[in-house]
């Protein structure tokens, strides 16, 4: 079996329609890419990136906050209830071998924290900015759309 | 998407050929229920289930308790690098629907003890007898082979 | 500052009063060895062995499955909310440098388990009895009551 | 025996000799509060607010990624050894009742968004500044110095 390359699309578990577009075609080109989608498994931007990836055939797992598999949104192949609250943002930045950051929330704001600690790329489409106290932003790489965000996954991971 | 149904298997990371032909008939009858197979994702009676289910077309997802996805077994569809240590039984525990022990070590037992905190049915073949200080047996369902553990596991799922 | 020891002790959140009386004679002996008395947070066993801690002017933390750090017993001079459900109990365990199981339910049972995977010295007063599919039995250092259980812990510690 | 409350210090292992100034002060100011100061457990900003609030006889939890419960500073009256990683920052941002950021790295980063994900309070004495992609602020209050930070946590908690 060839190796699974791991893309998490993070996001708020409500977003906009025009937010829900992108991460839909996120999600496609992800599964296009061969990889798997990983997500926090519930509505918003997560559920459009998953809705994506199906509709390409591709892969989906939801790594959930509570205690129930079928607490998830139906895009899932697989879900993995890990009855561990906000703590399961680590466990999807852990993961992943690049992530994508889609608007967001604090939660969303959470896992680019925890990806970049872990030393995971992390490309941001219209999501956080985050400056430290000496002037220096948080290395998150910068996508306009969702094709370009996809084309520093590519790159990132030599596919 | 028809909901899935998860069942895990449960056992040590080293075991013998006999144990490890138990857990591959297992893992093909699992897949062959249309359950996807749950395990830790490493060696001994995860890797025999994995590769069992895999040779009759399931879906496996290895739940690993370090930071590396690739630090599974090769018969993993998906493998969740949790980086949460022994942590990562009670994250096992809570996806699956039932369990089955198959012999097993410390690990195992403690993953038990877990599912049945949950109330999860956990159906043990061959492994930990546990009898607590008033005489009571934990509640695994015995069975004597992999037909029956199979069994076991349709009619408590109601498949 | 001295280095700081921390025995656990491990049992259900309901228990007769007879376990009770043992529990707290164990927590008063774990305060008087200078040790840090490690427990769930929560009642019957936990409680007991905590208000025995504080009697004899101990440290009690108790490391709670919830997420309110006012959700523990009143005995605790720290309460962690992990909000890790039951997967705390691997951080109990993983913080102890030795375990005592009182009788306990299944949550007990994966304590154990997950201390003896952990390489943790594991004394049980009272507790479940476990027999691998070989007939050996799990390494719990049976004792027969609190002082011999006391005796174990400072032995085993070289206190 | 009273309710106690909790106070995080976040903020990078490793810091300059100004930073550590400001948390030692920090942690004095807790202690003085009654708090328990509740910290990663770790050297730079943690060690600091650590050893200010042992020196005003105050309580200090480490709540530690890794496996020893003697891997943590020596200002630690309780170390808790969590074996899990990263995940451990939604453990302290759990537990604590406000946390103070203290300038930070990506870890520090995580646990802001974690604690407000929580609905928890968090203080900033010279630590990230994030907005959103509509240009809203996290909801970070900002404190000028030690003494600032302190009161914003008398007024949140009440003191």
């Amino acid at each position: 079996m060839a190796e699974m390359v791991y893309i998490g699309v993070i996001g708020a578990a409500e977003c906009s329609g025009e937010v829900a577009a992108h991460a839909e075609k996120l999600g496609e080109g992800i599964a296009r890419l061969g990889a798997v989608l990983v997500c926090g498994g519930r509505g918003g931007v997560m559920e459009a990136a998953a809705r994506g990836a199906r509709s390409a055939g591709g892969t989906v797992v939801g790594i959930l906050p509570g205690n129930d598999p079928r607490g998830g949104n139906r895009y899932l192949n697989v879900a993995v209830a890990t009855g561990l609250g906000d703590a399961r943002n680590a466990v999807i930045a852990r993961t992943c071998d690049v992530l994508v950051a889609v608007d967001g929330g604090y939660g969303t704001l959470s896992e680019i924290g925890l990806a970049l600690k872990m030393g995971k790329p992390v490309v941001g489409l219209g999501t956080w900015r985050c400056t430290d106290c000496r002037g220096k932003d948080a290395e998150v790489i910068p996508a306009a759309d969702a094709e370009e965000a996809l084309r520093h996954c590519r790159l990132l991971l030599g596919l």
